[in-house]
This record gives structure tokens, C-alpha cells and sequence, in this order.
């Protein structure tokens, strides 16, 4: 079995060492132009060329992520079976990231901490849980278990996707014709949705100046779901109190991009949920021995949906 | 029924208001010395003066917090109940609190927006969450909650508490016997014991060189437990790597107090779990109806045990 790796911005080692050892007898090789066919493919953003080289030779190819906006440009045969990761050890981190930036919101502890920074011990008035309810943009492995980690401190939340969903402890809300709805009834958005054409630039000034007063914005998805000249004019008008964001339009953030210089927008380096290569080395094995004996693999992407 | 009210650092208002809407026959009075005798009290950190008295004419006396340590000095009659909040919305708040100090820990999140503040882009290596057991020391209503709270971003959790729990999902000790195995299994150290002559300064130059190198200390519980400058002394050796504190010796903290001046210890000025007096009110006067029905009552404090 020969393996190709065609991943941007991923360290191979680990990979390798990984997919070694988890298949002893494979042949794993770090694509370059002209390598020989290989069976399967471990890509991320991978360019045109490889898809090219590789793809109609390919048995399937597994992203090494869960979020497959960057096969979109590509032109990439339908016949092709194409595999995102699930979960793998991103939700947790996920449902952490989320948590901690709605309780830090909620309990108003970054202006305690600089308060007590400049040694002033001073409360501030508590905060109502019932004021703070929480809106989940995205309802998959990952949008799923933040939403559940937040009912764990009795948050009220909400959540929205394009089907429907059905949720102990969530109201969810679903499609197009529901997402007003949704953010009226949601003070903290939480973005966790898959890009693409239908998502783009979702979380806008009109979409924000629907959530409640004094809103927060969390943004794990995607760079592109966020109008970000938006969100700066929402937060000086006071209509949204504050955000935390993880993912931008170009990363590295530009270094002329405002939010730079936003004292409101708590900034983190696409860190939200990194892949994990064993995990993730261990999914994609589990996947090509069940490929192997004919059996049917979750994860598939249907690339004309955009997830 | 006569209600006194005696509760240092506390705003009246609510409590009265709260008290003469749930009880419209009663008669709920501020106490100051001389004030006709009450049927029950509510009192935080009350005068000696209060109980001698008060004491011997109160069918109950209702601590309006869940640490009884204030109480630990005065001489109140052995035949008085005293009751303790139990939860009352306390506990979530201390989930809250503990989750985000641990999340924020093990993430590093915040080296990251030191990081993005001065504009660098910077991964950390990811850490591995089987380096981060969380021990949690007190396994009450609000330890237990937290314990839970916290096997649910599925971090290896130990409790630890005077007598053996037993507790889905949580590695248990029980005893001083256990606590150093408890100690040499965690790494980051939440503390919600209750504060009396025998946990008094529990968290000690020897408690903390048992931790896993690299540990993390989060008080929530009184400043009490910990030795101060036992802490200062292991973070400047590099055993512990951080602390988040809410509680002190005296509060608030006094302006010469190193701590101040400690960059790897964030200070919150004891906001961790704030009584809320709508939830308190109702559980208390649910009790006072429970005990004029001549039914079993629970929270009573032992005030030989110290909680």
C-alpha cells in the first residue's frame, strides 16, 4: 500500500513516524511532483497539481481536518471519495476553547483580573445567567459537544444548522428560515460552521445587530464567516461587548489588520482545536482497514455541499 | 415570626426585600445590639455579641454562605441548629470558575494572547491532557460539582476528601492517609475544602513539592488553606508553574502583599461562587417551613467538625 502526504503548514514527521508504525508494510511518501501513484492521501490545502497527479489513482483521500473549505477551489474528480476528520480529539478542545471564552464573558473575569492587576479589589454587580444565553452556529461532532459542555453551567442554549436538529438540552433551530429567530434569542454567538458559498460571510451586520444587546461573538470557524469590518463598527456602536477569535480571513493575521488593535477582541492563533496526529493517524488506519473489507466509512464530503 | 439579619459585607436591601416577599407575616429586622429577640437569624461573620445575645432564643441560624469558618471562633450553644447554603447557585459559579482557570492552564491560552497582544503568531506545543490530572481537594456540593464539571472536557479527576467519596467518573481519597498518593497523581490543584483547625495551611511547602512538576494551585476555597509564601517559594523554583486565586488570608488582599506582584499568579478579588440572595432566601425559607412541618432538615453544621 503506498501512502501519499500533501499537507501545508503540518509538520511530517510526526505523521510519518505515526502511519509507520500503524501500518508497518505501507510506503509513505511526502508528495512532490512526479511521485509515484499512491493508494490513499493525507492532504491539507493541498494544490492543483497534486489533485491532478493523484487523484484518479486514488482509492480515497482523508483530510487531515475537519473543516475541507480549502478543497473547494479545487477541481477534484466526483468519483473520488473524499474524507474529513471526525472529531479525533478536536471537540474536547473545541468545547474547552468555547466554554472558557463564554464563562470569562459571563463572570466579566478579564475585568477583574485587570482590576486586581492595578490593585483594585472591587465586585462587579452578578451577573444573570438568564441574560447570557448562548448560540451555536454549527451543529456537528464538534458544534454538538461544545453545545452540550455549555448546558453543563446551565446555560440556556441554542442551537442552529442547516437540517434541523434535535438536541437533549438545546433548542435548535434549523436553516435559513430560522436563523433570525436563532440570534434573537442568543446574547453570546458561537460560530462553529462549515465555509462555504452559503456561509460566507454569515455573521454580518445584519446578523449581529440581531443578537442581543451587549453581545459576544466566538469565532471558531472560519475567518471567512466573519464580515470583520462588521463586527469592529458593531463593537464601537456598543451593540457587541466583546469577541474572541481564533480563525481570520488570512493567517497569520496581516499585520496591518485593526483587529490588531482592538482592545475588545481577545485574539488566539488558530489554536481552538489543533489536529492531533495520533488521533487522527488512528481514524484514518481505522477507515482504509473498514475501506479494505468493503464496509461503509462515515466522514465522506460531499464537496458540491461544501462539507 | 421575628427574623434577624446580621451579615457582615453584605447589602441589606436585597436579603430584606427578598425575605418580606417570601414571608409576608414576618418581621424581619437589621440586628443591632438590644434588638428584640428573633426566631431564626441570618448571619455572615457575626459579633460574638450577636450570638451571646441572640443564641439561646433561635430556633435556628442560618449561615448565608457554605464555609461555616467565620463562625469557628465564636462560643455558640451546642443545642443551636446552624445551617450552611448548600449550592444555592454556588456551584455552578465555582464549575465555572475552576473549569475556565483549568482550561486556561492546560491550553496556555494565555501565553497565546500575550503573544497576539505584542502581534506574534506563535504555536506552543500541544500538550497532552494525560500530563494534566486536576486533583480536587473538598468533595462537597460544590467540589462534587466541580469534579464533574471537569470530566466532562475528559481530564483525568481526583478527589480528595476527609471521608472516602464515591464518585462517577472521579478517582477518590479519602483521609490524610490518602493524600499524598492524591497529591502525587495531580498536577493541577483545585482547592474547595472547608477551612478548619485541620486544614489550615494544607497547602504547604511539603503538599506542593508533591504535586507533578509544572503544577498549577486554583484556591477557591479560603485563603486560609494556603501558606503563602510556601507558594511564592515553589513558583520561584519552577515547581509550580502558575496559580489563580480568589480567596486570602484578609480581603481584601492588603496593598503590601506579594502576591500583588507576581506575574504568574492571576488574582480575582473572591468572585469565584457570590451568594446569590434570591436562590439563598428561597432554600432558607424552604427549610424554615420544613422544620415548622417538624421534618428533617439538611446542611446542619457541625460545628465541632468545623463545617
Amino acid at each position: 500500500m503506498k501512502i501519499a502526504f500533501c499537507c501545508e503548514d503540518t509538520r511530517p514527521e510526526p505523521w510519518l513516524k505515526g502511519l509507520n508504525e500503524a501500518l508497518p508494510g505501507a510506503e509513505i511518501a511526502i508528495w512532490e511532483p512526479g511521485v509515484a501513484q499512491a493508494d490513499y492521501a493525507l492532504v491539507w490545502a493541498p494544490p492543483q497539481q497534486f489533485i491532478d497527479e493523484q487523484a484518479t489513482g486514488l482509492k480515497a483521500m482523508f483530510n487531515i481536518g475537519a473543516g475541507v473549505d480549502a478543497l473547494l477551489p479545487l477541481t477534484i474528480p466526483a468519483e473520488l471519495p473524499v474524507y474529513r476528520l471526525e472529531d479525533a480529539g478536536m471537540a474536547v478542545q473545541m468545547a474547552e476553547y468555547v466554554a472558557q471564552a463564554v464563562i470569562r464573558f459571563f463572570r466579566g473575569l478579564d475585568q477583574y483580573e485587570a482590576d486586581m492587576a492595578e490593585g483594585v479589589w472591587q465586585h462587579q454587580r452578578n451577573p444573570k445567567r438568564a441574560d447570557y444565553p448562548v448560540g451555536v452556529m454549527g451543529l456537528g461532532k464538534m458544534g454538538e459537544r461544545v453545545a452540550k459542555a455549555l448546558t453543563v453551567f446551565d446555560f440556556k442554549v441554542n442551537g442552529w444548522s442547516r437540517s434541523l436538529r434535535d438536541m437533549d438540552g438545546v433548542q435548535c433551530f434549523g436553516g435559513m428560515a430560522q436563523l433570525d429567530d436563532f440570534l434573537r434569542q442568543s446574547r453570546i454567538l458561537v460560530n462553529l460552521l462549515p465555509l462555504h458559498a452559503e456561509t460566507e460571510n454569515i455573521i454580518n451586520a445584519r446578523t449581529l445587530a440581531l443578537l442581543q444587546p451587549g453581545a459576544y461573538v466566538i469565532n471558531v470557524g472560519r475567518g471567512g464567516h466573519l464580515v470583520d469590518t462588521d463586527l469592529i463598527a458593531q463593537i464601537d456602536s456598543g451593540h457587541v461587548s466583546g469577541a474572541m477569535l481564533d480563525v481570520f480571513r488570512e493567517e497569520p493575521l496581516p499585520e496591518s489588520h485593526p483587529f490588531w488593535k482592538q482592545p475588545k477582541i481577545i485574539l488566539t492563533p488558530h489554536t481552538s482545536a489543533r489536529t492531533l496526529a495520533a488521533d487522527s493517524i488512528a481514524q484514518i488506519v481505522g477507515k482504509v482497514a473498514a475501506m479494505s473489507r468493503g464496509e461503509s466509512v462515515s466522514g465522506r464530503v460531499d464537496l458540491r455541499k461544501g462539507y
